[in-house]
């Protein structure tokens, strides 16, 4: 969840300790708009950033709404050296998680193409400190969250399974690890994926494979535990993504959406518009 | 700077109460890799992450460092839950300051190709909570920060010349701020821009001027006062700066830099390396 | 995890501004030690606590390690200054969470007699502040934590139900949350119990029914979906812990091995022992 | 005194990054509930948990009032998702709390019995993190804080008495602790006691002594000065507390009214009641 | 800026676990009154006191009044516990800041009978943790809060122009900071100061010179560079600083206006007031 | 008690995002060193500072130790970068304490002319933020500290006198506050202190009288209750100390050790010393 910590740190860092150009008297109002096409996000975080600093917010769309330029996502009004204030950092934290939505929402449309069911997700290639944010705009545009941090689903590793051997590796963290908790192991072909559904496995991560690959592996996953999912993993675009979305995976995930999505172009209009 | 309490919220928000995964005994070693090529920043950050957990960084690289493929940026050694718990954190934050530098350095070389002095600026269209690391990968890779903070140059803009004229305005602030202090003045013409530097700006910001109305403004700015510096601003790409370069600006700026850089691919392996 | 800014908070309550008992010179040794029979747990919280103090910890069990009276669970020395002003916030928190797993131990048993593969759960009921250190402090003495936090599993409950129908309500939430996250349903009869299974939930949560009524619903649920769990919970004790386990259960989970456990009875003993 | 930053950290820990279950819109209201008899505590903490997710609390009764099953303690109304985000929380403070009060009223009254004027009170035996709510629900109860830090009482241990000699510890600690700080010396037996109250201790405490012992200590030190105050301490439970009561000394002190106070059992019902 | 963590902090170290004192009912009123002339500054920090525990500022001066005996810097009115327990907080800080505001309008005003255009400064000499406090408090008496980080101005110093020249250290420094950030060099006799202005200094800062040298050195520099600053710093009090002011120089620096700047005699007085 | 979050928001606000002039290679060496005469305080902070930048302190004087000029009161080793870094933030934290207690050594000292016995202590008008500090260099200086916080002793005001009466209201807070906890009850002339030693104050806060009333004042409290303490307090300084000493009072307390004691001149000296 947002915390006020998280929106004083930002307002801090980008304040100082003697803000001369801001010191202005009365009242203003504005608003934050779309220059471009895209999805909004972070828009609850931006609106906490004037909370915080007494400004009101008094409309806003809601984090997943698609937007157009011209649009508000945002309306805030109160005194004139808060909104002031408040305005940069409010475009920050909204331009990047509308970002991160909008090139989920990217990556969506391309695999939902080919595949009506397949989910794109985000990984644990956040940026450091927004992990919350960047999950949540990756949800508000159709994307999963996949996990949220370490504890929140076992991950069985290479050196993992190197060391305990597969099946004696699942155990041992079915063990520790609570039922709430499930199991993915990652595996770096079509023989171990079945061996790991095989295993037990709830999700069968296939790293860095081929489509071609990734389809094989699929299919002898699904032949060892109907009920094991498929995830495709390493490397994936936009681009590349309904490639592997035709594979059968469930699941495709994609650490570009939060570490390497371009800001959403947005901009902070004060005064009234027509 | 950096400090643990930094650390300790990219962490906590990573590990979650119950980390199974990562429950392992022993000491291990690994390494931070680059996947491609690129400039390397924010490996103190990626050092300090260990460092929180007791594992022992042995060597890195300075940041602005020029990596290519599997080149190392950081090595440490340490108990092997503390080294696989930070790993994932440390590729994150360096991954990301990492493409702040490569983008910058990209930019300055683009630049550089057309004016051997014109300065590649970030902006504070920073990442919430990431102000001092992204502006520091910028000026490892020989960009220049500009302004750190609200506090740390006067930035005049269009509703204060509204409201105050033009030379009203810059006296105010001037009054207002320290010695210590620059004052910029926003402008949208080469008329206003003499007007800017005659009226006292240190800096004059062409915003949103197109490259031939640019080298017209940074005429008339010089043409008005020596002394006063010029800054062209307003979605510039890695495509475009040496355009502007050529306009005889002495600053561009370019929030890009910090927020659409995607992330240098980097990864971390454990275990010792032939 | 447990962070250093958690030790410093429960030091600073507990020091105050002018600590005059502890300001002895020179150094000295310690243990913290057992006075009863149980398991011990958050040794490492008590560690961590002399650490940020600048003592050594030069000795200590394991969590879930079974202690007897006199047995020292972690061996200090440093500063005496240090080591006094760490004893008791260190006996503090390691009672407290012995305490949580010694119950856990008990309650754990007591299913184990009736069946060997019942899981003995924690619940979200744990004291505020110590989510993580109880949550280890369970699984230490071989319970599950159940969720550890709101966003690691759904729970459907009565309300949702109530408003949107049990299948929409699932397939709602299912939609929402990641792969990665479970979905339980909070159910009050057999009958509910296997609609709910039938609709696809991972877990059914038995709530509040004697144990007749819980083995009826077990035995709804497996006849409906062989793969759901069935967790038994609402104000069970170890006292009760096996009629449930004999149910058929897969889970019984009891806020009182949290919010409910007298600490552990341990001291710290300055100096050596014979 | 509790903080926003207290609850902000409980919150945090129970919410993390993607609360599926509480997204729901609209408003509701709710109240908090006691399933049990007993004494009401920490209900101010509970209400700052929905003020802080911004709910607000509508009537609530004051600590230390004695509730019966069925009885509120708080009625909220607000935003759904706050409301329900909010009262996992509340009811975690508050049962922890009232649990503390509870057991210190039965103590107190216990104690009552026999002696009218002798107080029952905490110890520095605290849940780390809660050291305020907890002492604040012993004096709602009618218990007696003992002293809230190591600074605010200086405590003289077995440990100085045998480095300095027992008159020249209470002298150097009496020197350098302000006038404002009394002076607690731990003796074993009447004899020591006598002596600690002839050299001037404000409070003796009588450590693990039975209660003839103590009996016989409490009488030497008023022989000794008549205005020393006496406390036993040492494993006593509700139980043994009126045998303590019964040896004349002024103050009695459990260590388990705040360690091992089971909770309440309270819960949190949404919507209206008849 | 001043955020709630730091009024959290000043209110959590004077209130303590158990504040008895303040546990009055009822509603009650007040106000911040001066005893004795001044200039008032921390008015906002003393309000932001009382707002953090949901008392309400109703009337007050800005920063930078002139104060009499009697007159109020602000009024507050709410929970009686509320405006008892902020006061003494309150009257700390804007005492704190009000004696800075003092002295700073003192010096100001010695200066200003001798050049009208002098600015005397503050330095980085503040007082740990009140920084932003204290600069704000110059600036509002006419000071000049000078650089507020040491990221906001280069400061190059006798151990650089010892280790690299002082062109080069001069050179060095300009490029590795930003445009933005300006290049203050420190100097100990008129030779180097006319040898720092024509090397590139923004500002030359005079240290420690008696008034006869700092005059000759303010000389050099303005035949050495027309735009060049000169800063007179070192020892120079209230009692001193018009013989700096007849130097020519163009900044006057003062550490004592923040480090020994006495508190301006406040109290707080509730009820109404005739 | 002091903690890395202090030295860490001292040296954030100090530091700033990108601090260049620092930015040195190599290994250095420093002392802190006086430039007059005083007694040191608050060196441990200034070694915190060090040891927090990972700069080793290698000798130190004890706090309350009598410095001249050029005596060093801390010797600190390391990196060039956390040595720089460090000296500001450490100068002002131990100057701003060694004031403090240069000042409370000389109103110690006045006083102890006059009478072996009386205390002088500080009151709770600290530095926000800084109350352990100063008061700890109080005490260090040979003051005493007088009640560290809201929650140390019970202080009775005109307030609740009018509202209660006199006996009422030390009965009240008696009653509420621990046996652990002194009550000490304000008054304003002779008559009214007699009653309040006779009401069984533990101290009495004689304010605001001149000498031969506070003379009055503590002959008539003792006549009362020969136990009872006086403190005389209200716009004492060193220079009327003596006359207060005289008076027969316990205590005389002192705001202005805190708020008004300038800062010794200190400075932090790099490389070795002769």
């Amino acid at each position: 969840m947002l915390t006020d910590a998280d929106v004083e740190r930002w307002l801090r860092e980008d304040v100082g300790h003697h803000d001369v150009t801001n010191d202005v008297p009365g009242e203003t109002s504005g608003r934050l708009v779309a220059n471009e096409s895209g999805v909004a996000a972070g828009v609850d975080a931006a609106s906490a950033v004037f909370d915080y600093l007494d400004a009101t917010g008094t409309e806003r769309v809601a984090d997943g709404t698609a937007v157009e330029p011209g649009d508000a996502l945002l309306r805030v009004a109160g005194p004139a050296q808060a909104v002031l204030r408040g305005e940069r950092v409010a475009v920050n934290v909204a331009a990047h998680a509308s970002g991160v939505a909008t090139r989920t929402d990217a990556a969506v449309a391309a695999a939902r193409e080919v595949d009506d069911d397949v989910r794109v997700a985000a990984t644990r290639k956040t940026t450091p400190g927004l992990r919350g944010v960047e999950k949540r705009a990756v949800a508000a545009a159709g994307g999963d969250t996949h996990r949220l941090d370490l504890s929140h689903m076992v991950m069985v590793k290479d050196n993992h399974v190197a060391e305990l051997g597969l099946t004696e590796a699942i155990e041992r963290f079915r063990e520790r690890a609570s039922f709430a908790t499930g199991v993915e192991v990652e595996v770096e072909g079509p023989d171990a994926a079945a061996r790991a559904a095989a295993a037990g496995a709830d999700v069968v991560l296939l790293d860095n494979m081929a489509p071609p690959e990734t389809t094989a592996a699929a299919e002898r996953v699904a032949a060892a535990d109907g009920d094991a999912l498929t995830e495709a993993s390493g490397g994936i675009t936009v681009e590349t993504v309904p490639d592997y979305a035709a594979t059968g995976v469930d699941v495709i995930s994609m650490g570009g959406l939060t570490h390497s999505a371009p800001a959403l172009d947005l901009s902070f209009r004060t005064g009234s518009d027509g």
